[in-house]
């Protein structure tokens, strides 16, 4: 299933008991469909506030489901705020998170006097310009494949902490300043701490060469301020060939 | 002040008892900082769910008042809902609504298979494809002056339903139909009238040429349903040179 949603009223995407998540809400309704209970494997488990145009997860299905009726009882139940854009029988074996080779996230910031209600959802309002030029900069020792301990949420590392960071970019349009990352897969709040992190940088406060040191630092510490989560949302997952 | 909302959780502009109107937060919040009651002046009385991007609103301050103050205080208290875009002191005299000469509203219908999270506040969700041809041929028969009383909420006629519609634009991008209406003023709902009588035009259940015919009528009863609110914004006021 490709899924979008608006997380604002969602602690995020993983079923926690007793809170509204994404994941539960998208089970409770499959399980009221098919009369069984189903999990959810997903492409990047968004935290609480954070939003998908192009999150994609599955499910083994019990029995001959038909994708197009799954689609319509989950948007009969759930739309707008979450959104079956498309479903459709995989192969089995086929998992959501194991078998995606990429995940690419976009974070909106919104650098002018005072805030759009129209944006205000999905932006991170943050008056006052940037420069783009030192963000680049920034971003551009940043990308490749390196030990991101420092830009990850340090109560919860996982194994490893290297990831491959294939893409950071930074563009401007009128007020408004779009950082896109495209990784591998990415540690815990590591998007939100890379553009705090080169927010600083646009703010003057740091350096944009001083990227290579944080990186080097592998602590929480040596980097910047995480960005708040509504300027955050998945916007696509890439899988192989097969 | 020039101001943008969010109309979504209003029961929209005019202040009433007990209940939640963008023109009562805004009255409220006016009163906490002046310390006595003012009374807004507003040049579109937007009904409950319709939203605005350039709506004008005027009071007579009773003090020497700086209206950079003002908006930061109206915006500490109340955005990103409600957003005062810009402040600034009139002559004596002005008032937002007698002195306007015109208004733009904006109307946006997704006629795409699925909603889309993002927009779904917004615009109207009406899957479907719908002929742009056909609704600019019918919009172009409604431009001009007319007696609009077909396309008024009836319970409440003005004293006049003769209204000047100077521009009925129909636009698409992608799944994204836009309807722009521009007259001197509008008659209450006139604007979702319109739009649900070009929306049946689009879908093929009415004939362009039959605008004329609803416009002679001059009975409710003669155009095609009103278009939820929701799709609505009120974009643009403009006032004479003076």
């Amino acid at each position: 299933m490709l899924i979008a949603y608006d997380g604002t009223e969602f602690r995020g995407w993983a079923k926690q008991p007793g809170v509204r998540t994404v994941q539960g809400s998208i089970e409770e309704a499959l399980e009221r469909m098919v009369g069984s209970p189903l999990k959810l494997s997903v492409a990047g488990r968004t935290d609480a506030g954070v939003h998908a145009s192009g999150q994609v997860a599955s499910f083994p299905a019990p029995l001959a489901i038909d994708p197009i009726r799954v689609q319509r009882a989950l948007n009969a139940g759930l739309a707008p705020e979450v959104v079956v854009r498309d479903a459709r029988l995989v192969p089995d074996g086929f998992d959501a998170r194991r078998r995606a080779t990429a995940r690419e996230y976009a974070y909106r910031i919104d650098t002018g006097p005072v805030p759009d209600p129209f944006m205000a959802r999905f932006v991170w309002h943050r008056p006052g310009q940037l420069s783009v030029t030192s963000m680049r900069r920034g971003a551009r020792l940043l990308v490749g494949e390196h030990d991101f301990s420092s830009f990850c949420r340090s109560p919860k590392l996982p194994a490893s902490t290297v990831r491959d960071l294939r893409r950071l970019s930074v563009s401007a349009k009128g007020q408004y300043v779009e950082i896109r990352a495209l990784a591998n897969s990415f540690l815990q709040q590591m998007v939100r701490s890379l553009v705090g992190t080169l927010v600083a940088v646009g703010d003057g406060k740091r350096d944009p060469e001083t990227m290579a040191v944080v990186l080097a630092a592998r602590s929480r510490a040596a980097a910047g301020q995480i960005a708040p989560p509504y300027g955050l949302t998945l916007v696509r997952v890439t899988y192989g060939k097969h």
